[in-house]
C-alpha cells in the first residue's frame, strides 16, 4: 500500500507560496557552492543576497550591549566572578541581574508563562508607553518566536473557511499570502498606488471590501504594513487615522505589521504606531480590535536568528483572548533568549548608563548607513532605462518597477517563467545579485518589479550599482532590438 | 458593526484543548499570587508544579558545558580575551569556535537555512549515527523551536479534512489531540493496555484502523510516544518491530515522538529509535515513511526555555520533501541558540575532553536522582487506597489510576467537572500540589487517572508523599462513607 504522495497531501500546503525563499534563492545557493568548489567558474566571485531582510548575514554586527546581556543570562554563574567585570559592561551585568530576578527561580531554561515572562512583558509595556504616550498592559502582550508565529496565530483565529477574507496590501510581504493560504482563507487584495509613492487610498479599501462582500466573502481583518514591505513607504498620520476609522466603521480587526518601526530614513516622515493613533483619536478597548506585531529581527539590531518578537492585542473580549491564550499554550512558550532580547529592544540603555554612548553610536552608525545605502541604490535604479523606483522612506527594501520590453516578455513566456522572474534569474546568473521578483509579492497585473534589500555592506554598494547598471544595459540592448 | 466574538472565531480553535496548561494551572497561579500577597492564607506555603515536564522550573540546574558554549556563541567577541579562559572551560571555547566556523559569516544573529545551519545538522546526523549504528543524512533534518512546531508541520502536511485520521495512543500527550483539532483532522484512538504496563497491542491497532476505515476515515499516520507520555512505559524491541510492520503494511506514516530518549530509568529496558529498528529490519527509504521528533527540553538537560529540537524525516518523495521545506521556510528558521543546543545534546563532551568528567557527573546526578524520585513516588502512590500505578520506566511522569468512590463521582457531577479534575482540584486546594487530570490525556471511559511529574526536587519528595497520602486518606474518608 502506498503512503504519502504529492497528490495526497493537504492541498492548502501545495497552494501556499513563499517567494522570499523560492526558486531564485535555491539557484543562488547552487551558484555559491559552485564558486566554492570551482573558483572562477562564474563572472562574479560572490553571491550578494539582496533577497531577504537578514542584516547580520551581510556582516552587520550585533549591538554589543544586547549580546552582553544575552550571554550573561545564558550562563549566570559567571555573574559574580571577578573576570566578568573585565569582559562585560557594568550596566549589562546589572541588567542581567534585573532580568534574572524577573524570571521565576532565575530559570532561563524553563518554559515560561505562555504569553512570555511577566517581568519582561512589564518592561516591554513600559517601552510601548514611552514610545506612544499612552498606557500599555503587559497582559495584552504575547511574546513569540519572531513576528511570524504571531501572524499565523491571528490568521488561525480569524479564518474559518474560504469565505473568510483578509484585506492585504498589494504588493504584500508573502508571509501574509502564505499564512492565509495555509489557513484556508481568501486574500482580499487592495492595491497601493505606486504613482503616489505607494499611497494607501481609503476609496480603494472601500471598493475592494464591497467587491469581496458582493462575492460572498466575510472580510474579517485588514493588514497594514508600516513602514511598508516590500514598498518602503511610511504612512502619514492623517492616512493612519482614516484607516482606523475605516476599520472601526466596518468592524475589521486591524492587523498592524510594525516590525520596521525603527527603520525610517527620511526627515519628513515619522513612525506612529496604530495604537497611538487610535488612542489619540479617543478610541479605546471597546471601539476597535487592534493587533500590533513587533520583531527583534529588524530595526537597527537585525537579530533575525534570535527569533524574538511580540504582538500587542487590544479590543478583544475576554472569551476571545482566552482562545488566543490557548493557541499560545499549545506550543508552551517562545524561546527565552528571544523574550529577553525583545525586552532589551523596547528598553535599551538610557542616558547615564555606562553603555549609553557606545550603544547610541552603534545604533546611529547602522541607521545612517542604511539611509545612505537606500539613497545610493535608489538613485542608481532611477538612472536605469525603463526603471522607476520610489524612495525608501523606511523598512529595508526598494521595489523598483521595470518596464520590460515585449521581446523580454516573450522570451519569459518561452522559458515558462514570469517576466520579472526571468529578469531576476538573468541578473543572478550575470552578477551574483539575488533579488526577489515582484510576482512573489503580487503587483498590478501587467507591471513588473523586483524587491532589493538595502542591506549589502556600504563598501559593496558601488560594485553592486555598477554590476547592476552594466547588466541592465546589456539586457535592454538584447531585448529592445 | 461588531467585530470578532467567540461565536465568529475559527471553530477548530474552540475545539482544541490543552490540559497541561488548563484550568487547574490557572487556579494554581492564583493560589501562588495569594500566598505571595497573604502568606499563611492557605494550608501550604508553596505551589508544587507536578503538571508539566519543566525540570529547570523546579530548580534542576542546566548542564554547565552547554551553557558555556551558548554564552560564548551569543557574544563571540570575548572568545579571544584572556579573562575568558578563566571563566570558561577550554573545550567549551574550542566548541564555540567550531560552531562559529560552521555558521556562514559567523553570524549567530542571521536567519539560517530553513532546515537549520548545515554544519549543526552535520553534527546532529553524526550523533544519530553514533546512537543507532546506521547512517543519518543532514538533509533529512529539520531543526525546529522545540518538537511542537515539527509535530504541527507534519499534521498540517497530512491532514486535508476531517476524513483524514491520525492514530494516537490513549492516553496521549495533548499536543497531538490539539494539533489534530487545529488542523481539522480526526484523532483515531488506540488504547494502551494499563494491565500490561501500558502495552501497545497490534490487534488493538488493527481493530481501531478497521473501525475508522469502516467509518470512512482515511488513516494517514500512527503516532507512537516512546518512552511514553503520560504513561512512562518504554517499548520493547520486538513490539517496535511489529509496529513498523504494521505501518509498512498499512501505508501509514510513523510519527515517532522520541523526545524522552535519554530518560530511561530501569535496567531491563533500553531506548531504541524507530529509525534504528526499521534499518535493522532491512527497511530503507522506499519501504516506510518515518519521522522522529527530538527536543532539547527533555533528557537530562531539560532546556525547555531554549526551544530547540529537530525532526528527522525519511521515506518521503522529493516532491513531498519540497513541500515540507516550504512549510519550514514560511517561518524562516528556528532560533539559532536552540539549533546550537540541539547539536550539543546530540554531540556532548567525549572522553578526554576537559569537561567530560564534570559533564558526566552532572548527567549521572540528574538521571539517577530522577530514577530515585520516580521509584519513591510510584511506591507512595501504590500504597494509597484504591490507587494503582505502573512503574515509570522512562520519560518524566507517573500516571496512577484512582478508583474513585461513587459519592465522589456524584459530587463531581454536581460540581459540573470530570471526576478526576474534581480530585485534582481538591488536591491542589488542600496541598498546593498541581497534577493534570487524566481526562486531559483521554483514558478508557469510566477509568480515572492523573499525571504527576517526577520532577520536584529530591528533598521535597518526602513532604509531597506525606501531603498526598494525608489528602488521599481524608478524601476517601469523606467520599467512601
Amino acid at each position: 500500500m502506498d503512503s504519502i504522495t504529492i497528490d495526497t497531501i493537504n492541498p492548502k500546503v501545495l497552494k501556499c507560496e513563499y517567494a522570499v525563499r523560492g526558486e531564485i534563492v535555491t539557484i543562488a545557493q547552487k551558484l555559491q557552492q559552485d564558486l566554492k568548489d570551482n573558483p572562477g567558474s562564474h563572472p562574479f566571485d560572490e553571491i550578494l543576497y539582496c533577497n531577504i531582510g537578514n542584516p547580520q548575514s551581510l556582516a552587520q554586527q550585533p549591538i554589543t550591549f544586547f549580546r552582553e546581556v544575552l550571554a550573561l543570562c545564558d550562563h549566570p554563574s559567571i555573574l559574580d566572578k571577578s573576570e566578568t567585570q573585565g569582559l562585560f559592561s557594568a550596566d549589562a551585568i546589572e541588567r542581567a541581574f534585573q532580568i534574572l530576578d524577573q524570571i521565576p527561580g532565575r530559570a532561563t531554561g524553563a518554559y515560561s508563562h505562555s504569553q512570555g515572562i511577566k517581568g519582561l512583558r512589564d518592561t516591554i509595556a513600559s517601552g510601548i508607553e514611552a514610545r506612544d504616550g499612552f498606557p500599555a498592559d503587559p497582559n495584552d502582550l504575547f511574546l513569540t518566536d519572531g513576528a511570524s508565529p504571531a501572524v499565523h496565530m491571528m490568521m488561525q483565529l480569524l479564518i474559518r473557511s474560504q469565505n473568510d477574507g483578509i484585506l492585504c496590501p498589494i504588493p504584500q510581504y508573502p508571509l501574509y499570502s502564505a499564512s492565509i493560504a495555509l489557513h484556508g482563507g481568501t486574500l482580499v487584495p487592495y492595491y497601493l498606488d505606486e504613482q503616489t509613492g505607494w499611497g494607501l487610498e481609503i476609496s480603494e479599501l472601500e471598493h475592494q471590501l464591497n467587491t469581496a462582500k458582493s462575492n460572498g466573502i466575510d472580510v474579517r481583518a485588514l493588514v497594514v504594513i508600516n513602514p511598508g514591505n516590500p514598498t518602503g513607504q511610511v504612512l502619514g498620520e492623517a492616512n493612519q487615522r482614516e484607516i482606523v476609522e475605516f476599520c472601526k466603521k466596518e468592524g475589521l480587526v486591524l492587523l498592524a505589521d510594525e516590525v520596521y518601526q525603527e527603520n525610517v530614513y527620511v526627515p519628513d516622515k515619522k513612525f506612529h504606531s496604530f495604537k497611538k493613533i487610535t488612542r489619540s483619536m479617543g478610541y479605546g478597548e471597546k471601539d476597535i480590535s487592534l493587533v500590533s506585531f513587533q520583531s527583534v529581527s529588524k530595526g537597527f539590531y537585525g537579530e533575525c536568528g534570535k527569533r524574538g518578537g511580540y504582538m500587542e492585542i487590544t479590543g478583544f473580549s475576554p472569551e476571545v483572548r482566552e482562545q488566543i491564550y490557548k493557541l499560545a499554550s499549545v506550543n508552551l512558550c517562545s524561546n527565552i533568549s528571544g523574550q529577553i532580547l525583545a525586552s532589551l529592544v523596547m528598553s535599551p540603555p538610557k542616558v547615564g548608563d555606562e553603555s549609553y554612548e557606545s550603544f547610541s553610536a552603534e545604533k546611529e552608525a547602522v541607521l545612517s548607513s542604511l539611509a545612505r545605502r537606500a539613497q545610493a541604490l535608489q538613485d542608481a535604479l532611477n538612472s536605469l532605462e525603463g526603471v522607476t523606483c520610489n524612495r525608501a522612506e523606511g523598512a529595508m527594501y526598494l521595489f523598483p518597477r521595470i518596464n520590460l520590453p515585449d521581446k523580454a516578455i516573450k522570451a519569459a513566456e518561452v522559458a515558462k517563467t514570469a517576466p520579472d522572474a526571468f529578469y531576476a534569474k538573468l541578473l543572478l546568473n550575470a552578477t551574483g545579485i539575488v533579488v526577489v521578483p515582484g510576482s512573489g509579492f503580487r503587483q498590478v497585473p501587467g507591471t513588473w518589479h523586483f524587491r532589493c534589500t538595502i542591506l549589502p555592506q556600504e563598501e559593496k554598494i558601488p560594485a553592486i550599482v555598477s554590476r547592476l547598471t552594466e547588466f541592465h544595459k546589456k539586457f535592454m540592448d538584447e531585448f529592445c532590438g
